[in-house]
C-alpha cells in the first residue's frame, strides 16, 4: 500500500479496456480500434453499438439481429408513463427524470434477479435499457409539455425513431442521419467519471440497471455533463443581447470564467469530435440556410484562437462546443442536452460494466483518516 | 502518472476524512474519533447522526433543532405511494425499490436545483433524504403486504418510528433500542464500495439525491450488501433442516463455499461491530426466551474458531454474523435487510459527499487501452 494520496485518481490506471483508445496529444479517439471518424462517416449508431458491445463490427445478419431485438425492446409499460408525467408536472430536469425512469424500468425487466455473473443475461439487459432511453426520454419532454407519448416504431433507425418520438413526426433525413452521428460521437470515452461510477457499481455485482441508473445521477453533475447547454445558452445570450460573439467572448474572459465547450480533461489539443460535429453543424445550417449559430460560433474560435491563442495553451474546443448548435437546430430543448449525452453514453457504460464484470474485482479504496482521535466521551447533559 | 495497474483500488488513497477511522489490524472502528462500542452504548442513533454530519456530537439545543428538522421531513408526497405501490405490485426487490423512490423524491425537494456549490443547501437535502428513507422503506413493504402505508411520526426516534411504520403499532422499547444500536453501527464505514460511489458521483458536483441514489444501486450487488440476508437464510435452512449448525457448516466448507458473516476486506480480527451486535442479540433473545438463534450462530463460531480456526487465517464475525438475526426477531422481513443497511448508511454517504465537495476535485480515473490498433474499416455489405 502506498501512502500517497492519489485524490481525483488524475492518472491511476483503474483497468484495462478494449473499448476505446483515446490519444490526448494527437487529438485521437478510436472505438476498439477504428478512427471515430471513419465509423462517424461510415457506420450508423447502432453498428456503433453492436461494436462497442461486442468485439467487432457486426456482419448483415449480426445487425439484422441485433438491431431487431433493440427496436422491439423500445416500448416501455404505462406505469412509466405515468411515473414520468409525475415527473413532469413537478418541474423535475430531463437528466433527473431520466435517472428515475431508468432505475424504474428495471422492476419491468425479466432479466432482473438473474444470477448476477450471467453476463449474457446483463448483455440483454443492456440493450433493452438502451432501447427504452429514448422512449422514456422523448415522452417525459412530451408530457412536460402537454403532449401524449409518441408510441416507438420499429422501422427507424434508433436516432430516426427519437426525432419522431419527440416531435411527432418523422424526422427529415439528413437531421436523422446528423443525430445518428452526433450519437456514434458521444457512445464512448474511456473512463470518464460516469462510466467509471457505472463500473464500480458494476464491481458490486449489481445488475447492469444499478450501474446505469447510477451513471446518470455522475453525468447530472455540472463537473461532467452539461456544457454545450451552457455553449447554446451563450449563443443564445449573445444572439439577444448587445455584443458581437467576440466582444461577449472578452467579456466572459476578462470575468475569469472559463469558455464553456473549450478544454478537456484528457485531450490537449483539438477533440476529434469537435471537427466532425463543426462539419455537421454546417451541413444542417447550409440546408435550413440559417448559419448564424454557426457564424457566432466560428468567430469566438477565431477569437480564442488567434487573438487569446488557447490552443497553444492546450485549450481547444471539445465536443461539447457544437454539439449544442445541432441538437438546437433538431428542434431539442436545451435542458435535453444532456440527457441526450445519457442516452448515447448509456453504450459505453454498459460496454465497459460488461466487459470489467468479465474479470470483476469489487472496486474499493481507502481514504486517509485525519480526524480527531482518542476522544473523550462526554454525556449529552454535560455538553 | 505510473503505469502499475490498480485493479479495484485496493490500498489506493482516494481522498482524506474525518468521518471514520477503522483499525483492521486491532479490530477498532471510531467515528470522529469516538470509539463505536461508546457511542453505541451512550448515544442515540439520531445524535451518531448529528456527529457525523458535525464535527461533534451535539448539545441539547443543537440535537433539539436537529431532530425537529428531521422529523417534520418525514413525511413523502402521496405520488411516491403510488409509485412504491406500481414497484410493489411488480415484485420489485426493496433495494431496487429503494433505489427508484430516492430518485423520485429529488422531484419534490426544495432544495434541488439550487447552486452546487451550496453546501448549506445540500446538507439539508441530505437530511430530509435520511428522513425519508424509513417511510419508503416501510411504506413499500406494507403496499407489498396488501396494506397501507402508515403515516410517520414526529414524536418517536427515527429507529422507533421506522419499525412503527413498518408493523403499524408502537415498537417495544427494547426493540426500538436495539434497533437503534444497529443503525449507529452501520452509519459509516469508510470509502466501502457504496460510498465511494457517492464521492465518485458528488466529485461531479451533482445534487445528493444523484450520490445517494447510486450509492444504493451499489450497495444492491451481492459483493457488497446482503451478507446478513444469507446468514439469516443458512439459520432458517439449519432451524428446518436435518444438520445441527455444525455439521452445516462443515457441509459449507466442504464444498469450497464462504461462509456468509466471516471475513473482511479491512479486519483481519473480529469486527468490533460483531461484538456488540452479539450482545444486543442476546438482550432480544433473553426479552423472547427464544436463544436458538443465538445458539446455531454460537455453533457456527466456536465450530468455525476452534476447530477450523479462521481467526488465526485473519477470518473472524463481521457486523452481517449477528445483524440478520436480531432484524429476524425485531420482524423484519429477510429481503428488506440490504434496505435496512442502506438506510442506516445513508448518513455515512451523506456524510462524505458533502466533506468531499467542500474541497472537491472531480474523480476521474484512467483505463489502459489493450484492444486491438489501427484497425482496416471494412463496408457493411463486405463484411
Amino acid at each position: 500500500m502506498t501512502n500517497e494520496l492519489k485524490k481525483g485518481l488524475d492518472g491511476v490506471l483503474v483497468a484495462e479496456s478494449a473499448l476505446s483508445d483515446i490519444d490526448g496529444d494527437r487529438g485521437e479517439l478510436f472505438y476498439r480500434g477504428y478512427p471515430i471518424d471513419v465509423l462517424a462517416s461510415e457506420t450508423t449508431y447502432e453498428e456503433v453499438l453492436y461494436l462497442l458491445w461486442n468485439e467487432d463490427l457486426p456482419t448483415e445478419a449480426e445487425l439484422e439481429a441485433f438491431q431487431s431485438e433493440m427496436r422491439e425492446a423500445r416500448a416501455v409499460q404505462p406505469g412509466i408513463y405515468d411515473q414520468l408525467e409525475l415527473l413532469a408536472d413537478s418541474g423535475e430536469r430531463p437528466i433527473s427524470a431520466l435517472r428515475s425512469s431508468v432505475s424504474m424500468l428495471s422492476a419491468e425487466d425479466p432479466g432482473t434477479g438473474s444470477d448476477p455473473t450471467d453476463l449474457e443475461a446483463a448483455r440483454h439487459m443492456g440493450r433493452r435499457i438502451s432501447a427504452k432511453f429514448p422512449t422514456v426520454l422523448a415522452a417525459f419532454d412530451r408530457l412536460r409539455r402537454g403532449k401524449s407519448p409518441v408510441e416507438p416504431r420499429t422501422d427507424l433507425s434508433l436516432a430516426a425513431n427519437f426525432l419522431y418520438m419527440l416531435t411527432g413526426s418523422e424526422p427529415d433525413p439528413l437531421h436523422a442521419e446528423v443525430f445518428d452521428k452526433a450519437l456514434t460521437l458521444h457512445a464512448d470515452h474511456g473512463l470518464n467519471a460516469s462510466t467509471f461510477t457505472a463500473m464500480v457499481v458494476g464491481s458490486t455485482l449489481a445488475d447492469v440497471y444499478n450501474s446505469v441508473t447510477a451513471a446518470v445521477a455522475a453525468l447530472s453533475g455540472p463537473l461532467h455533463g452539461g456544457a454545450n447547454q451552457k455553449v447554446m445558452s451563450a449563443l443564445l445570450e449573445i444572439d439577444e443581447g448587445p455584443l458581437p460573439a467576440t466582444e461577449w467572448t472578452e467579456d466572459l474572459l476578462e470575468g475569469d470564467e472559463r469558455v464553456p465547450g473549450w478544454g478537456h480533461r484528457v485531450y490537449n489539443v483539438l477533440d476529434p469530435r469537435a471537427e466532425i460535429l463543426k462539419s455537421e453543424l454546417r451541413r444542417i445550417s447550409n440546408q435550413t440556410e440559417d448559419c448564424h449559430w454557426l457564424e457566432y460560433l466560428g468567430d469566438i474560435e477565431t477569437h480564442l484562437t488567434e487573438d487569446v491563442g488557447l490552443p497553444e495553451r492546450g485549450v481547444a474546443p471539445n465536443v461539447d462546443f457544437y454539439s449544442g448548435a445541432i441538437y438546437y437546430q433538431l428542434g431539442i430543448p436545451l435542458d435535453m442536452f444532456t440527457a441526450i449525452f445519457a442516452m448515447s453514453r448509456s453504450t459505453g457504460w454498459i460496454g465497459h460494466v460488461l466487459e470489467y464484470q468479465a474479470d470483476n474485482k469489487l472496486i474499493r479504496p481507502r481514504g486517509r483518516y485525519v480526524g480527531p482521535t482518542e476522544r473523550e466521551f462526554v454525556p449529552l447533559e454535560e455538553r
